[in-house]
């Protein structure tokens, strides 16, 4: 199921949740054990915008005593029991493969049990040679627009194919998002290929990938460093010619520890908003951390509407 | 030449610089080819702080002729000719040698020309077997302290024996800085060690060599993620142990990707304030990009005079 393209390019988590409010159809999303109040409060928030119905998988006892839940419209809700954690996280696959669920949501369970079930060979959802892969997207007040970047959480050092694939994920979600010709920089310390760092070996032919067309409409560029990726100014000093003149809509990122650094940092210190999902899957799957605020999970399961 | 040790910990740019002016004493400062306008007045703004004065190498006409540096005080402003950038760099590189210079500034001239002569194995300024790596300082709006990282700019994925000297470095840094007890975290995406990130199995070597005692009064802890190592609420919410308690003042990066992506995004998205400055040479190199202004030469500037 393709969410409409919105009209104007959403540049905010205000106008994901509009878009989605305006929709008017609902993902039907299955939630793991999700019994814990922020969990709640995220899907009966999506619920309630008009664009999830929700399938609570697990622990349902707990759930159906929450007042938020106990008040949602009939038809709206519904609770698969299960009699474990590893059940749970299989009842959700196993939906998701019926096309009885669009989304997955993880809620208070091991993440390893959750992504066991969703890799599971047999009847798992990753799509034999998929790259599984993460995007995340952040609303930072000191940026003009949104700012995607992947991987901050599941491939730890991306060979080429798995860049490729990363590449194509942005540009599936950004153009979903309604940028026209969205700007992805691969992200370098510095702006030059170089063998001491073999991911910038690579750039040049995703760049010429991109120029002939691989994923439609957009621009690649890279090696850049994040500023002269996000600043006109930063790139015109320098003296570089960039085609995406410090706009980046995108950032692929050297590593894993580059990606988790700015998913840590943008919220300490920038204010920033920050969201995340997988990508491979047969459905977006949403792992929110333990710690995560009811608004951040509710923006990570927007964001995975938007891919499902 | 050790600065005095500032009576509090020095938590500001402007802290630094309040203390630099009561040192009461002047560095000896050789700058290479500074021509340009914000090498100028970075320069002319320490020595009319009181803390330095200059020896300008390469490039005197030009320099002679710009009004701010006519009108320093005679007796703290010299020059010294040079007929290439090449000759210059290791004119100011053979003051070190001779105790004439404490601080080396690159001006105008390219970043691998200066690298050429601190690095040349016959009169060069980096004595055999140290470790040259860099240090970065962050004043962010959004965190209640300086933040120290290494290594942004000079090694690209250090090994064992490198990070140990990056600790030492920061500890001898910290101390001078005031902080009795510098809480440095070594960073990674998550809080486990792995074989997959192999600079994760050196982590508790470095732990352990901290507890004896091997870099002085210190607390060293990781792998933590950069949230952990810097919010306390985060740390509780993950039912971490850690004794830096979510409070870093300084943070190991697992490579230069990351460095570099902290060092770009924070002035950008966080109005961070940044200063760097090269560790193991024998006497502090300041390397300032093209694209600083005036005051991050000056803050770079100051950092490397604590160190000299």
């Amino acid at each position: 199921m393709q969410p409409l393209q919105p009209l104007q390019p959403i540049r905010s988590f205000d106008d994901l949740t509009a878009h989605l409010r305006q929709m008017g159809r609902r993902i039907r999303l299955a939630v793991v054990c999700g019994s814990d109040n922020s969990t709640i409060a995220a899907v009966t928030r999506a619920v309630n915008e008009g664009f999830a119905e929700v399938v609570f998988v697990g622990d349902c006892e707990q759930i159906q005593a929450q007042a938020p839940v106990a008040a949602l419209a009939a038809g709206l809700v519904e609770y698969v029991p299960a009699e474990s954690h590893e059940q749970a996280a299989m009842l959700a696959v196993q939906m998701v493969r019926d096309r009885r669920a669009d989304v997955v949501m993880k809620g208070l369970l091991h993440t390893a049990t959750l992504l066991r079930a969703v890799l599971n060979k047999e009847w798992g959802i990753l799509p034999q040679g998929r790259v599984l892969t993460h995007i995340a997207m952040a609303e930072i007040p000191a940026y003009r627009k949104l700012l995607f970047f992947t991987d901050a959480a599941v491939i730890p050092y991306p060979i080429h194919e798995q860049r490729l694939a990363q590449v194509g994920y942005l540009a599936e979600t950004l153009h979903a998002f309604g940028v026209e010709q969205p700007k992805i920089a691969l992200l370098h310390c510095a702006e030059t290929v170089s063998e001491k760092f073999p991911h910038t070996l690579g750039y040049g032919d995703i760049c010429r990938r991109a120029a002939a067309g691989e994923w439609g409409n957009l621009i690649v560029d890279g090696p850049l460093d994040l500023r002269t990726a996000c600043d006109l100014e930063a790139l015109r000093i320098k003296g570089i010619d960039s085609p995406l003149q410090g706009d980046a809509d995108a950032l692929v990122v050297p590593d894993i520890e580059v990606g988790n650094a700015l998913y840590k940092s943008l919220p300490l210190f920038a204010s920033a908003k920050l969201a995340g999902t997988l990508k491979g899957t047969l459905a977006p799957v949403v792992l929110p951390s333990r710690g995560d605020t009811a608004e951040a999970k509710f923006y990570s399961l927007a964001l995975a509407t938007m891919g499902c």
